[in-house]
């Protein structure tokens, strides 16, 4: 009879091991996504590469945004940016996104240093649009949750497209 | 009776619009998910810069993906990938993960050329691990379901790290 239970405890485990899928000993977690909640939803590029690359296939000017999820700043600034819908469109319709958490190999993307939350417009020459700034001095490319007018204004900025030399 | 209800409708339209989340003119679109279904479980790295970084500060091997959404061997191999358990243990506990559709500007993770499926592996030392290879001579990196296994013995191999020189 034991050895009956056994068995069967055996054959469960086998089979559950089996087509069970993986979860982590710490618990099933939620799918990360790329939009990190600054816009669901957008279509979002995964590198500066692929924001590139869209970007001048499509004739769209890029957004970068830098952000990091423990900074307090970039989260109130992530809230107001996710909920404006005006933005958001415009975004949709209009921009290529990309919202990193870790710095580019590419310097022009930090014109006055590496801080967040920082927004870079790139238009579709692939030149870094370091004339459109934000309200601060010291820090020219950074913009508070007040600033979201402004960043309206700034993408209005970004889409007038420089002219390509060719 | 009618100015009532037209003024009514205003209102709702109002308030509608101001608290209303932004939804594509083509509806409402499914996030996405940086996994992009190769091991929804796993924490992936958004970019190889990141990847670097977290490779080196957890001294753990990172495994680079290349695939493609309409390529029907990326999607055969990732069935098979993310469906193997032990293969996502590992992934989670003893690597860093990164699944890429576009090509970065380091020419040592396509020792061999640009194409898909393709999986390299990266020592901490930051060390692409081109000794690392599949079955095919001319696809040096390439995987196909049936190398699943093949797999499994290369990430041994990638989990005894490089010594760094230091």
């Amino acid at each position: 009879m034991i050895k009956a239970v056994l068995s069967m405890l055996l054959v469960l485990v086998v089979v559950s091991s089996t087509f069970a899928k993986y979860i982590p000993k710490s618990g099933k977690r939620v799918p990360q996504t790329l939009s990190r909640g600054w816009g669901d939803q957008l279509i979002w590029a995964q590198t500066y590469e692929e924001g590139l690359y869209w970007s001048r296939s499509r004739n769209k000017p890029l957004m970068v945004i830098f952000h990091l999820p423990d900074c307090p700043h970039s989260q109130a600034l992530k809230k107001v940016f996710s909920e404006d819908n005006e933005i958001q469109k415009s975004l949709d319709e209009e921009f290529i996104v990309l919202n990193l958490m870790y710095e580019t190999t590419d310097k022009h993307l930090s014109p006055d240093g590496q801080y967040v939350p920082r927004i870079l417009f790139v238009d579709p020459t692939m030149t870094v649009r370091a004339d459109i700034t934000g309200r601060y001095a010291n820090r020219m490319y950074a913009y508070e949750p007040s600033d979201i007018k402004l960043l309206t204004t700034n993408m209005a900025k970004a889409k007038k497209l420089l002219k390509s030399e060719l």
